[in-house]
């Protein structure tokens, strides 16, 4: 439709090469929305009358209760929604009105316009998800605050620990991650649209005003800054990876936790699949696929970064690419959240087996350690050597705890390392390695974040009220925007009302 | 169907976030292909009588020219189209006969088998794709033997060059991308199927025959090898990347050589987009799209080689992620070479504007510098030295040709520079400059693959042999795989006969 | 040193495999600040007596002022500079005191206090650097507010503009990024110190303490979080990503804009480079450079999120990777935007070049077509049309400029496209495409964020107050931890002086 | 040095930013090869006298033994190596011989040469690196024939098997990627010199020659593709990747198995490393590596590709930032190789514990299956049915093995899933279990490349075949090369002979 120049059609294999309406679809709603601002800011500015632009929002609302009307009315070659909903306009209300709605604007402004509208309401979306996952992770943690089990760095046990610990930790990273989206949006909800193809334009539009009507908080200034810059996605793109990352390393712990060798967790059935040869087998597959689809979050950054890389300014086709992978990632991103929600959230812990495996752990090593330098003021570098002599010994005999080191076992490691102290003998050392229960372990170590119970608790307490207060605080954002939105559509129905009363 | 153990079904969302049915689609002709040649080797090994073996090959036939039947009899809650098939022809046949079709057989090997099978008939279209755009480029550069223009480095002129240099330049590329998929092909070529789980089979099965039947040229041995190993991805969708380099490389050019500064080319109006608001906008859309597709496959490397990124040996549902990046960048890689050779067939040269730009150009300089050691027997340092001096002195006078310096302009530089030369005087190299036309700068660089015309004939020979050759080699490959599944079909179809005559 | 358990060395290719001495000498000093802080919490809190932490504070700093003692002390072997630091300590110090540096500390802990704390200043500094970069763009938009050119969308002349228009779009997107920058510091400045290993530890520390001391805004609570998470360096070098994508924007404007073809601005020579074999060119390799760099941080990021997917949680080794790719991005994206800067304010502006290709450019054609509008009220897709089917008519006859049409020739095109309005004559619009000079096309466009000369004047006035609030918030935030740095320092030399008076 | 036209020297910043010097060092040798063979060429082709060329020859000589001259002879502002080199020629033989070395030749065309003579040696060596690593994996394989072991799918036991089955699978995967370096070799292994900067000479030079001197098979024929194309780069550094994610599967594999919950091998002390806070801990630092380099060698695939993704024809400045990206990944993926062969001669295999592990897995559930199959006739899927829910029975009474399960146990189980046949009663059903020991369980599964003890000896034959072959291949072709070389140094000794006898 917009051929006014290039004679003929596009070739047909290059209409459907250069096409986006697969991908516009997710963009219907608020191109439409969009356009009614854009009208109804040209009609205050005198540019169209009042017929003019109620013809307009009419055949607009008729289009959004009928999407099909679309491919009756939009010319079929339509390389996008924008067209498509402009050609059907001019069909419904004919070109003297249809015609005027694409005044002072292009396509360029347009499509940012549309972008920066969904990614609000993706981002809103999401931040809940990520609250609801967040509320699941402190029930699962308060249920948890007691069950005792190996911590691991390397993938070798290392300090004893709390599953709570786990849980909380989770929290913290996807809070903060929730407060990047916070204020990512700041940035987003900025309204391009007069920025025009890339210069502006000579009509006397009110860019505000529109921008105002769509409840953004201003408008972006600079006209090819407006056009040209997607700073804004890869932020978002960002966040989102950020985010996959935190499910994909919960991914990765409940997969090794769930195995028969680890064996402290069991995946809820509704979240487990089955082989199809294999009678035996329930397999982690939603946490496999949230690691998998995080590899695709990779990949769609590495798509939209470079897409940007070796572009000029001003608005290029290879910009159109950006659409398919940024909703792609929202939903898969989304879906992911909401996945793990459910896994969490069904989550059988086996209490037992990870006590067990705790009670056999060498990880209580740096815990004996720490209390020989109380009792007997000897350096950490010492005890750290004692103490390695002393698992060394319990591992070559078979791995066995080392609350089985008998005082002689212990007197002849200390004497192969020539250690000799007169307070921390071979007894006192047996008594403390005695002393140093599981329980034991997780009482002492009570520094602040520690998996101590009172520090448990502590965490549990804060993460609710930090849960409190960005549910308010992001219950407001959307009621915002809700609110913005109805009041648009209650001006589009006075007009109409209006007009033909 | 396969959940022998875990109890009821799958949570709705996570089987719909686990589900690759959409992506499978690709897959149903080669999953019932891959089928069928295995039940009948059970058959012929004795694991199905005839009439079961008969039975499972008349309802996979019925799947494959009524797929909607899938809907029908598979169970809506299958996960795949493997899971979905095999239901469906229970419900066909029975238990008793359709429970054996999966009988020394996982997904596990099942899924790469597939994989496979579509891999190979995407790289003979992507092959036959290639040699069609070599085809085109070639044409085009016969042509413009003597369409003289400036080449660039930096983009800045660098010496004089003519379009056919550039048209054989990406053939020479394309064709390196031919023999590296014509390469990847005889290392897909194996068949994974008997593989199983992970660790093979206790039944009596012939892996060789399996893999004949479906012509494969053998079999990948090790069981965790071939259930495990995605290597054959990797190799495949980084040819696809270099390959889509190489059409990115001729979009930028194109793009440059079209805009109204360089003004070299103009491409036809059935590959231009117009503008939603700037009424005398050309756009080079297709290209542009081209070169935000490659970011896309670019990404979608990073995805897949992520995803194998962390994995242990053994199938993880993590793989699934694959398919669906694999078939998107097949088809986007296939559409992309076709647009290019349709932008390439109908491209419009403007000869006497890139003749324009040469005779003013000074990337002459070169040229002038050799024939000044030539001439004057000094080193190429001292040439480049004067030759320099010249473009300086000219270039300042408001980026005058360097042919319009007279005789005493050119003393004058010698003179600055400290140049003097028993045969190098200033008329000398004034006559020198004289004789450099853009026809003689092309004419005097006879160096092999130089734009020179004779070796422009040469290579346009050559590379006429070459696609003569590589499209014989090729349409030999695509008829070998054409025959074996010709003579499955045949062998099919003889089976169900003899039982139903 | 550590190797308390395992027999013998490491075998010394694992070692130099293994060893990451190389990245850490950015970590140096910060390394030996934070274990100060340490040691001084450690004797407040009574776990060292007055003489022993006056000893290991005397040590490092003999170690901060004579680096090179390191080799001399640290134990040839050492894998890190944090092994190599305590090493040194305990030779100095002596076991008894040097052995007791690391109580209650882990190399877990340590090593993200080290990154968080060169991180502060890495990002101080390149935010100084792109307010440096911002003023030059802010003095050459000054400069240039009356160089008309033309805008570009899809490289092809879209409407007219200004030069200061690009400059001030430069402006816009790189204070964003400075925005980004400055909140990710708010989310990077807290200590994880006292997370140890993994679990927290049972000597009575004060984590809040030793953060307070190193300037740090609070603790990462969550031991597991402090030691696991990495989300800050992908959030960091995600802005580092946005920001080189921002300067290869501005290259790749640069770069064509400096060809023969566009001419609008020359580099100085100072940021030119050479040709080995031609001596007429002048190419702009710092900015091909920015844009190759570009590419490099891309696969920085690609690499530092790839080491996360697949980690549970708990440090593993394949943390080290990140601290080198993280100290390359950050010099590199410091060098990037210091060249840059050196580029924009040594630029010279061919401004008659610029105003020549704007006077014969078809990109006033939506500017006439905005006027018909107003003169004849007719829609925007039929003025669209109309100016369309002119462009289409100069184009045809040689490319010549719109006002070059006389009343005739546009007779002839109304009448082709069967245009005929009882205002909009062609005498009518002859008169209007006439009064469209260059000068005019941007008068007439008025819009917020045009390249009007108000709204330049506006951008420019505006840019300058952000420059001067930020200026100042950035100097305040520097001072700050100066500040601390100071007064910690203070407090180590006082601890010493009461020791050795 | 080149600098013959702009005026002034490049901003120092500008320059350091600019240089590539660092990443040159490995260019020395064979940038002054590449001179040696070029300049006796022009000799040949009569450009050079006989003088001229053996001072320049002498002159190499001298810098190739003596390489600090370089930095009294180079021009410290020097860009790159080349540059530095031909300005230390000068210095030494005089501007009328040294000035001559680089006619007919460019940069553009030299560094391309540089990379293709380095990157055949680095294919050679990763070649060679490879090898030895598959040699020792058919090592540990030969001595693991029956160390049973759990095959895992999804990280659940699935079947069993043995560790040699494991070693053969990366045995396989590697040789593949062998067979993709030997293969790129063929395509790198061509000159480009002779394309000068990118459209040849009126020299008259001889490309072949040289090309032959210098050991490649032929020329890269095309001027602009010589000088352009880095498709060489993607393959190579493709190749790498999947040879690191090889490594990385082992990695993965041997740190699960080294954790204290599998147990099956220990890493060798000398491959172990400790922690400096906690005594107990043997962590698998070189294999964590490995899995981060892994990360790092992706990120540089993007960095490269990225790189080339936006450029037009021709060189352009941006593609020197492929260099330091590629010899990282060489040497990285080198050292690699070598660390995991390393690990993998030193593992220590606790048959004991992957035994016992095998005898209470339930991984034989599909091997009971089967045999129903053969001794019920009846169909898998029923099978499959039926041995899930014994294993459900027994894994619900605390995961008690099979084995265990009584004739009544059994029969309650079929009751319950209403299964009954007249052959498969409860009591055949139980001996059948009872029959299948791990060892039967490997011995009956007997399908090609199965973990059968057959099929382990017939792929450790297999492999060994095949790597006395390709130890043979790439013996020969370094030797080709080393031939190649020595020729050539004897060339120049017999021409500087003959010139100073």
């Amino acid at each position: 439709m917009y051929r006014s120049r290039p004679v003929g059609n596009l070739n047909s294999d290059a209409l459907s090469f250069s096409s986006s309406m697969d991908d516009d679809v997710d963009l219907f709603f608020y191109d439409i929305l969009g356009s009614q601002a854009h009208v109804i800011m040209l009609f205050e500015s005198h540019i169209l009358t009042q017929k003019e632009v109620v013809d307009i929002l009419k055949g607009l609302n008729q289009l959004l209760s009928n999407p099909e009307q679309l491919n009756k009315h939009g010319i079929n070659s339509s390389e996008d929604i924008h067209e498509m909903i402009e050609s059907a306009i001019i069909k419904i209300t004919g070109i003297d009105s249809g015609g005027k709605m694409h005044t002072a604007r292009s396509r360029n402004d347009q499509v940012v316009l549309d972008i920066r509208m969904k990614l609000r309401d993706d981002i809103n979306s999401i931040c809940s998800e990520i609250l609801r996952l967040v509320r699941s992770l402190v029930r699962v943690a308060e249920a948890n605050v007691d069950t005792i089990m190996p911590m691991y760095t390397h993938l070798q046990q290392a300090q004893l620990g709390v599953l709570s610990q786990y849980m909380l930790s989770y929290c913290y990273s996807l809070i903060r991650n929730f407060e990047r989206y916070y204020d990512a949006f700041t940035r987003i909800n900025f309204s391009p649209l007069g920025a025009c193809a890339i210069g502006g334009s000579s009509m006397d539009i009110d860019r505000e005003k529109v921008a105002t009507m769509l409840g953004f908080s201003g408008i972006i200034y600079n006209s090819v800054d407006a056009t040209s810059s997607r700073d804004f996605l890869i932020e978002f793109i960002s966040i989102c990876l950020t985010t996959m990352l935190d499910l994909c390393r919960m991914s990765e712990d409940f997969i090794l936790w769930s195995t028969s060798e680890f064996g402290f967790i069991i995946l809820d059935d509704k979240y487990s699949s089955s082989s199809s040869a294999m009678p035996q087998k329930k397999n982690p597959d939603p946490l496999e696929l949230i690691r998998g689809k995080t590899a695709t979050i990779q990949g769609n950054l590495v798509s939209i970064s470079s897409i940007m890389k070796g572009l000029p300014s001003g608005y290029s086709r290879d910009l159109q690419e950006l659409k398919p992978l940024l909703w792609k990632t929202s939903s898969t991103l989304r879906n992911s959240i909401k996945i793990m929600e459910g896994v969490v959230s069904t989550l059988f812990v086996d209490k037992k087996a990870a006590y067990n495996s705790s009670s056999k752990s060498y990880a209580i090593a740096l815990d004996i350690a720490e209390q020989l330098i109380k009792e007997g003021n000897i350096s950490f570098r010492v005890a750290h050597k004692v103490i390695g002599a002393l698992v060394e010994s319990a591992s070559g005999r078979g791995n066995i705890p080392m609350n089985t080191l008998s005082v002689d076992d212990i007197a002849v490691v200390l004497k192969k390392i020539d250690f000799s102290h007169p307070i921390l003998t071979s007894e006192k050392i047996y008594r403390t390695v005695q002393s140093i229960t599981p329980e034991n372990s997780i009482k002492l170590r009570h520094t602040k974040g520690s998996p101590n119970k009172n520090e448990q608790f502590f965490m549990i307490t804060h993460l609710k009220n930090v849960l409190y207060r960005y549910e308010n605080n992001l219950e407001h954002r959307i009621e915002g925007l809700n609110k913005m939105q109805k009041s648009l559509i209650d001006r589009i129905k006075y007009l109409i009302d209006q007009e033909y009363p």
